[in-house]
This record gives structure tokens, C-alpha cells and sequence, in this order.
């Protein structure tokens, strides 16, 4: 067995099934495998940004590492973003890196480049396969470094993948994710009991168990419950206990804050602005304010929140404890004019049970939250890591972890230009996206943030550089040229009508709403 | 003065006036900064690695470096790919990272990453600011490090892009470029006289004044003259020596220079394959063939040529040596079925004087350089590390720096949607670019590469990763999408008039030529 095919079997029988990527020349070993490993599935993207924001998606969605294959140091780069936002995220996620074949590497070729120092930045794991013996066993690690949250990087040599003498390696068992001690545990139920507290829930905190527990032990102390400003998955909707999310904006976040003694952190990392502004704090939370290092994210975060809330006395049942659940509430279908308001309530009063909501709208769904609080149950994948372009690619992965479930990407155009090449994929697998670009002909944020950041001068030729107009781009043509069915909405009934065609039909969609 | 008009002021006083730019909120102070420092002219891309891609173009046509600014480890990744080019081609380019204020960066915010760690692989300069006394310094440095032939990398801390305290620095006195010795020169010349030579020309070589002497130097001595498989810059065309470029693939490579005893290296690195295969050499020179270093890539390889010439007694006259210029020759307009020839030949009858070719067309581009040869003179800007991608950007960047220059950009297809966001920077600032997408539905080169690495098992799933089809991307959507007047060439015919068309109206153009 050569060690292309070893790699794909490893992977197979860990659970690993999905291959999204762009091959070249020092991968070819790994496509010709496909035919050998009927189980793993490739998904090609036509960007290696597409590859890995999908790998991220559906790392999210399926609780286990897809792989993303790159090809050299230029494919790794072109997938650095949306690794970035992975490793924000911790989804488990596996890529693997092309390289020259061994003997090749000593002449400098024109694609010869250093890919472990790529790597590193957006990794917690990176590994050059040595030989061909080891690389069965090299990919378990890696699979098992990835499961553990975090983007690992396999490096393979193309001599290492055409080699035979590959052996198929079985995954290491994984290791517990540690467990909160009593004395932490105690020492939080004492901040909620005794202070004017918050739990800040992040990461695995933000599933229903998580949620409940955490309503539980709240309702008991009278503490508050805030969560992450951008989640990696959060479970929203009717039926489930409600969060306010702490705010972007820092004047705001820092209104939220206010008053409180003590932030008990539960997955989450302590409250910090997005971005350094002259004369604005970089910690929203309070002078004197405690952050209380509760449960780490990678801690057994939910069997924490659980022993809290017995340690209150709100114990194990929802009866012990009454937990005030999002009551099942929509607006109405919105008429007339299209703006972030009506845009908010087409979605929420149209929004199908179980979907799964990519959002990426940044300004423009600034409404969306409110207005989907008591929408069927879904779940909500934030941009983590701030690198914009995730949607759409982050969307293709969700729709190939979860076929059952419909995928809504709320996309802002800006950020949906940097990875569009999503769309063909979409298209090719024939994924249940409904994507809905919102086209407000801005970086919007950034014209918020030129006032921001106290910059003066901004005159015409400073918001050229912040409009996308001159010429407005046509997204409707954009997605039918990626072989996509496309409208465009310029009300808010257009917006309803077409969202529920696209819901109603298998297949994605995308609806440019013209804001 | 604060940091960032310092920054600005001191790029114009150097003679960079030109920014590429994806400013995000870390840059709004670069962006502020352009009202008050308008003779630096601003240009928006919608994606990073356009922006890099067409400071690369920018810098091989204007000798001198433009700025590529950027937006946190995130949009330096995105730009990372093209960065690689550019580093290949040794092109004068500067990139600006924005980073978080340095008050900041302690809290690990979202977008924090290591970007000095990103930058190194493809930067032969990295910096980042220490505070506002040094900005202009240090950019004045940045410009200086660029303008030997690389790219420089300077981190910019927000708060030090908004302090106030900055002053405009002056450039540095550049170094002379190192000379090649008499001894060199000697060696040089004694094994084009002794042995059966040729002298292989790259990077600065290949213009005219080394053309000329190289050219001269082989008339003399009955030496061959090759160039580089993919020169940053080359001067072709009629009224100059033809250049005879080593090809891509391995067996013609060993043809070429098979029987070679000495390959004079000017200007070039030793030849070596693109791609390591089993059962290939990587070095495609015979055994025993000695490669001799006369002047390095950086060093005056012009001068060394000049003296080269001399040595052998070629002298600096023409007159003394006759050289073989290419005849003023080309084809006839084609007429009929549109395929690789029928497209090289209407390239070549439709060129226009002085154009500047961008060749990314790989596969299918594979008639343009003999049907070209006796073409108006022409520069050509070939894909330097091949990561693909590199040819709409590097088109932007050239007519930018050339606007009195018809900008001709054959694109492959799989390819130009990796960057297809350049049309719209195209469209915007009106640019003069033409560019043929070359629709041959899949990624051509893999195909041949597939069976190259004899990969077992190429069967129908392995092929599905390498077709662009299923669908087909529609380019002449995507283009208008993107704001460009795109028409569709399905004969020879459609083709030759489009062309015409587009080289008759001023502004950028896009055909589609389905192949």
C-alpha cells in the first residue's frame, strides 16, 4: 500500500470521511487513492479559503475533524484565513500539506517554500511526515491532536505519498477532557451566591446541556448568564433558555458589564473589545471587576456548569430550578421597504426547524438575533475569528456534515466576495444552502470604524477605499456564473417569497437583498 | 504628525505613490491619511491576494516598489500566495501589516496571530515598528530592502499608526549591485570558447541591453543562449534576439539541453524541474554538466554580460558581432475552430505594439510563445512560483504602472477564479487590461500531472477533482458580475474580433474563449 492510500484508510477508519480540497501536482497520489478508498468522500473547492472554512464548518457541525487537503506552501496560504478562524472556533480539523518529494526539496523549485513556518501560526499541531512507515501512524496523531480542538497540520512529502510499504495506523484512545476539581467549583458557586456575578458561557458551554445547567445555577443565585460575542456553535430558539450575547461594539459591551463584581468564565475566554481604540479600555468589564477562572475552554466545561448548579442547590432537574425558556414567538412576514429591521423579520418568520444559521452579516444583522430569539430551534455559527469570508465556505462544510438540515447563510457582501468560489461547490455537491447576500454596496463596519479610531481627514478619497461601488457589484450575476440560482430581492416581500422558494426547494440558492 | 501620514509621506517622497490595499479597522489611519496626502493614489482590491499580486505587476513594470497594505495576520495570509510570486520574481514590492495597538495585543483578542511568523517565508525583510519615532525610518528602511529585490514586510501597531510624533524620513543611498569580478569573467568566457555552452539567462538578463550582450557573446563563441522557464520580465518580440526558454517538462528540458557541457548561469538559478517524479532527475542538464556560477540573480548581471562580450571579443557594437534579431513575422488571423493553435495564432496577429503580456495561460498557452516570436515587441510577466492566481492581479498592477500600455492577460480558467475579484479593481480604476479566459473546463495541467506521477487508479473519482464541470463556470457572469464588459469567443473568428474590439476601446475587457 503506497502512502497516499495509507493516509485515506487511517483517516476512513477514524471517522474521517470528507476530504474537501485542491490538489496539485504533489497530491496527485492522494486523488488517485480516491478510487482505492471508495469511503472518503472529496468535495473539490475551486480556493483552498473554501477548503478550509469548509473543513471548519463541518468540523463544527459533525463534532469530528474533516480533512483539507492544500497543496504546497501557496495552498496552505490561500487556506490561512479561515484556518485562523478555525483555530478561534477550536473545531477539530485535520489539513494536510503537499510537499516535494525529499530529494526535490534541496533544489529550491519555484513552489518550494517553508510550510511548517505557514503553518504554526494557525495550528496547535503540525507534523513532516519522515518516511513512508510512519505515515499511517503520523496521520492517527494527527487526528487525535485535532480532536483534542484544534487545527493539526500533517506536512507529507510526495515520495512519502507514491512510497510503498504504508501501513493503515488505528487512532490513539483519546484522552478526557480534564474535569473541573470541587475546590473551582466551589469557589464559583461562592461568586454567583455572593456577588453581583456572570457566568460567561463560550464554546461547548453554548449546547442545550450547557445552556440549561447554566440557566439553572443562574435562576438559583440570581447571577446572570452572558455569552461570547461570536460563538462557534450556539444552540438558539424556542424551548431553549435564552442568551445575551456580550455586544461588539465597546461601549455597549462595556454597558452590559456594568455593575457587575464578578465574570465567572465557562468555556469562554475574559471579555476583551475586538479591536485597540485610542482611549477605550481594551477589558469591557468593570474596574475591580473579578474574572473568576471557572472552566477553561477544553475542560469538561458542561460537566462543570452541571456541578455547579448542584452545588447551588439547583440541582439536576429543570423542575428544581424553573429555567425561563425562549417562548416559540415570530414576527410577521415583513412587507415594503427591505432594511436591516425587515430584513431580521423575514428571516426569523421564515426560518424552517433545525437550521443551521451561517452568519456572517455583520452590520446589516445587527436585528437578527432579537427577531430569531423565539424562531424554531436552530443552531447559529458566528465568524470567530474575525477573518471575514467564512460564511460561505463555513456553509458548505455544515450542509455536508448535517444533509438532513437546512443551511441559511446570511452573508454580508463585502466578506462574500473574498470566497465566492463557495458558490460552485455549493452547487456541484448540490448542498441545501439559501444563502442571503446582503448588499449594502459597504464595508459598512469600516466606515463605522473610521470615526472610530478618531481618524480625521476622512474625506472622499478615504471612503472610496470603504465603498464597494464604481462599480456596484451584481451578485446575482456573481453566483449564476458559479452555476447557482440566484434572485435578487429589493423588498421585503421579494426577500419572504424567494426565502421560502429556496426552503422549499432541495438544492442552494442564494437571494441578493439589496439593503 | 502621526505615524501613518508619516508612513505615507515618507513612500511618496521615495517615489512609491502607488497603494494596493484591504484596509481593515487596525489601517484606518492609512486610509485617513490619504486626503491629506494625495499624492499617494490609493487603490481598493476586494481581496488581499490582488492586492499583493498587483504590487508584484506593479513592481516588475515600474522597477520600483508599489505598497500592498494589509489587515492583521488574517488578510496578510490571504495575500500570502502571490507574495510567493513575488518572491520568485525577485520584484521590489513593500507590504504593509497593520496589527493590533500594541496595548492590545497582550489580551489575544479574536484577530490576534503571530504575522512576523506568516511574513517570514515570503519576505526577504521583516520589521515591525517600535513605536512612532521610528515609523519613517523604518518605512524609509522597508523601501530600501525592497528596492534590492524583494519583498519587505513592515508591522505597523495601530496606536503607532495614530500617535502623533512621527516624522518623514529619507531613503537610504541604495547600493550599487555587486559587480562580477574578472575572474568571473574570464571563467565565463573561456567555457563558451572550450566547450560546448550555453549561457542561461534569467531575471535581469532578460532585457534588451543583456539580450543584446548575450546575444553577442554567443555569436562569437558559438554558444547557445536559453532564458528561464518563467521570467518575472522578459523583452521579446521582433527587432530583439529570440530567446529560446527551458521548457516545463521534464523529457523536453533534458532534450534541450541535452549535450551541454556548461551551462553558464547569468542572472539565473540552475535549472532544475518544476516537480519532483519518481524515476526523474530534478536536474534535467546531462550528467557531468557543469554549471558554472557567472553572475547571481541581485549581482550586475548586465554589466557582467557587457563584459562577457568584451572578454570574448564581441565588443559593445552590433556591427562586431551580427546577431540574429527576430524578423518582424506573424500569422494571419485564424479563422474556424477555436483550439490552442488557432488561439496562439490570434494572439499573435492581433498584438498590439508595446503590449505587456501576462501569461498565466499554462495548458493552453502552450503555441503563444512561436506565434509570437516575430510579434511587435512585447514584455512578457510569466507565473514566477506558480501559484496559480497570479495573472489578473499581476495585470492590474502592470497597467498601473504603465497606463500608456495596452495590458494583455491570457488566463487559464481554473486559475482565474482565484482571483477573479481583480476584474472589478479593473473595472473601477478603468485600467486598460484585456484578458482571455481560457475555458478549457478543468485544471488541464493536473490531468497531464495525474498520469505524470504514474498514479494507479485514476478512475472516475480522481478525474471529478480535476474537471470544472458540473458545473461550468460561466465566466463572462462572473466577469459582469465583477463590473468588466465580458463577450464569449466560441471560433477563431469571434476571437480575433474581440479582441481587436477590446484593444480599439479604452478600459478593461474580458472574453471568454471556449476552447
Amino acid at each position: 500500500m503506497n502512502g497516499a492510500e495509507a493516509l485515506m484508510r487511517t483517516f476512513v477508519d477514524a471517522g474521517t470521511d470528507v476530504c474537501f480540497m485542491n490538489p496539485g501536482t504533489s497530491e496527485m497520489h492522494f486523488v488517485a487513492a480516491l478510487d482505492r478508498v471508495p469511503e472518503m468522500r472529496g468535495v473539490l473547492t475551486l480556493f483552498e479559503g473554501v477548503a478550509t472554512g469548509a473543513a471548519d464548518g463541518y468540523g463544527r457541525i459533525a463534532g469530528r475533524p474533516a480533512v483539507a487537503l492544500l497543496h504546497l506552501g501557496p495552498g496552505l496560504g490561500n487556506g490561512i484565513a479561515n484556518l485562523h478562524n478555525a483555530r478561534r472556533a477550536r473545531t477539530p480539523l485535520v489539513t494536510v500539506v503537499g510537499e516535494h518529494a525529499t530529494f526535490h526539496q534541496r533544489f529550491d523549485a519555484p513552489l518550494q517554500s517553508d510550510i511548517a513556518a505557514l503553518a504554526g501560526p494557525v495550528s496547535g499541531w503540525v507534523r513532516t511526515v519522515a518516511g513512508v512507515a510512519g505515515v499511517g501512524a503520523d496521520t492517527a496523531d494527527a487526528i487525535a491532536a485535532a480532536r483534542g480542538g484544534c487545527v493539526a497540520t500533517l506536512i507529507v512529502p510526495a515520495d512519502v505519498s507514491w512510497s510503498e510499504g504504508a501501513a493503515v495506523a488505528p487512532l490513539p484512545p483519546a484522552p478526557a477532557p480534564s474535569t473541573v476539581d470541587a475546590d473551582r467549583v466551589a469557589a464559583a458557586a461562592k461568586a454567583l451566591r455572593s456577588s453581583r456575578a456572570a457566568l460567561l458561557l463560550g464554546g461547548a458551554a453554548l449546547r442545550e446541556p450547557g445552556l440549561l445547567a447554566a440557566a439553572r445555577a443562574a435562576a438559583v443565585t440570581g447571577a446572570r448568564v452572558l455569552g461570547e460575542t461570536f460563538p462557534a456553535r450556539l444552540e438558539r430558539g424556542a424551548g431553549l433558555p435564552p442568551l445575551e450575547r456580550i455586544a461588539y461594539l465597546p461601549e455597549l459591551a462595556a454597558q452590559q458589564l456594568g455593575g457587575l463584581e464578578t465574570i465567572v468564565l465557562a468555556g469562554a475566554k475574559a471579555p476583551v473589545t475586538f479591536f485597540g481604540y485610542p482611549d477605550t479600555p481594551s477589558q469591557p468589564a468593570p474596574p475591580g471587576c473579578e474574572i473568576l477562572a471557572f472552566a477553561a475552554p477544553g475542560e469538561d466545561v458542561v460537566g462543570a456548569l452541571a456541578a455547579l448548579a448542584a452545588e447551588v442547590g439547583a440541582g439536576g432537574r429543570v423542575d428544581l430550578a424553573p429555567v425561563a425558556l425562549a417562548p416559540a414567538a415570530r414576527p410577521e412576514a415583513p412587507t415594503g421597504r427591505l432594511d436591516a429591521g425587515s430584513f431580521a423579520a423575514a428571516v426569523a418568520a421564515t426560518l424552517p426547524e433545525d437550521t443551521i444559521v451561517v452568519d456572517e452579516a455583520n452590520t446589516s444583522g445587527v436585528g437578527v438575533p432579537a427577531a430569531t430569539a423565539g424562531a424554531p430551534r436552530h443552531d447559529l455559527l458566528a465568524l470567530t475569528g474575525g477573518s471575514i469570508g467564512q460564511g460561505p465556505p463555513v456553509a458548505v462544510g455544515a450542509a455536508v456534515a448535517a444533509p438532513g438540515r437546512p443551511v441559511l447563510n446570511l452573508q454580508a457582501d463585502g466578506s462574500a466576495l473574498y470566497t465566492l468560489q463557495a458558490w460552485w461547490t455549493q452547487a456541484r455537491e448540490g448542498l441545501d444552502v439559501t444563502t442571503v447576500v446582503l448588499n449594502n454596496r459597504s464595508y459598512a463596519i469600516l466606515h463605522y470604524e473610521l470615526s472610530r479610531v478618531g481618524a480625521a481627514g476622512d474625506g472622499d478619497r478615504a471612503r472610496a477605499m470603504l465603498n464597494l461601488t464604481d462599480p456596484v457589484p451584481d451578485h446575482v450575476s456573481l453566483a449564476r456564473g458559479m452555476g447557482l440560482p440566484a434572485e435578487r430581492a429589493q423588498t421585503a416581500d421579494d426577500l419572504v417569497r424567494l426565502l421560502r422558494q429556496a426552503y422549499a426547494e432541495p438544492g442552494p440558492h442564494l437571494i441578493e437583498a439589496v439593503l
